[in-house]
């Protein structure tokens, strides 16, 4: 039975959410965040990111991975340390031998929900709905995560 | 004798250069570029900076790291692949032990030239100067990766 990990990159939080894909069938495993402190320089917080995203790997040995990628960014300053934790994060996947899949959120929402113009609350209902889950996943970045694992059972657009 | 790695991030080429200092002289040790090939899936490119730079580490055995930063970018959809690309480079440096200090353009040129406005040019003849070398080096990356760990000898601003 596959399984797949989905991730919602950040610096200052990162989700991640762990399914697995039997047939049509979509089961709920694990989701969390990596979290890392604003006062910490960069670079460390980076090496926790990486330590932290291979530990999980470890834990529940995922066979592929579907990102949120960036593609537009309204604010470039806040857009940058994102950039720098997804390139963080990918390595983390790529070195444990998974294949990695980026969506944009659109390509997400489309895959979730069926509706690229869907609002948060909507991923995150379906994502509820999907993986028979008794409440909405929290924090929101872990909801994004599995909606990123969901989009990536669909797609399976393979990149490495 | 203390040893400097600068770093010019990229993703599609990224530069690097090292110098050692002894007082107040600089010596010349070596420069290049980690390229990656753009029709690459992203992963795969993010995998082969980080093996490459470890590389480059284990080599020249450099003491501290000096990595050009972006604080802005006027066309985010080129800024963000680089973002990524400098996540790696950066933690290739610091899972390595190495201290990193983040430096702006600006920060670059005002330590090399004196003058934060100094064009491109004229961070590469200083390049040249200070390191006593013949011609400027190639490609402009690994120049600038140079300047970087020139900065980083004036500044020392260590972030880890």
């Amino acid at each position: 039975m596959p399984r797949f990990i989905g991730i919602d990159p950040g610096l200052a939080n990162a989700g991640w959410g762990i399914i697995d894909v039997n047939g049509n069938r979509l089961t709920y495993v694990a989701h969390g965040s990596i979290k890392t402190k604003a006062g910490v320089p960069t670079p460390l917080r980076l090496k926790d990111i990486y330590t932290e995203i291979l530990d999980i790997i470890e834990k529940y040995k995922p066979d592929e991975a579907g990102i949120e990628t960036l593609y537009f960014a309204k604010n470039v300053k806040s857009a940058l340390p994102v950039a720098e934790a997804k390139g963080v994060l990918i390595l983390g996947l790529v070195m444990s031998g998974l294949n990695v899949g980026e969506y944009t959120p659109l390509q997400i929402k489309q895959a979730v929900v069926g509706n690229g113009r869907a609002d948060k609350n909507q991923v995150q209902q379906m994502v509820k709905l999907l993986l028979a889950l008794d409440k909405i996943p929290k924090p929101d970045h872990a909801a994004d995560a599995l909606a990123a694992a969901i989009c990536h059972v669909h797609m399976r657009t393979v990149h490495v």
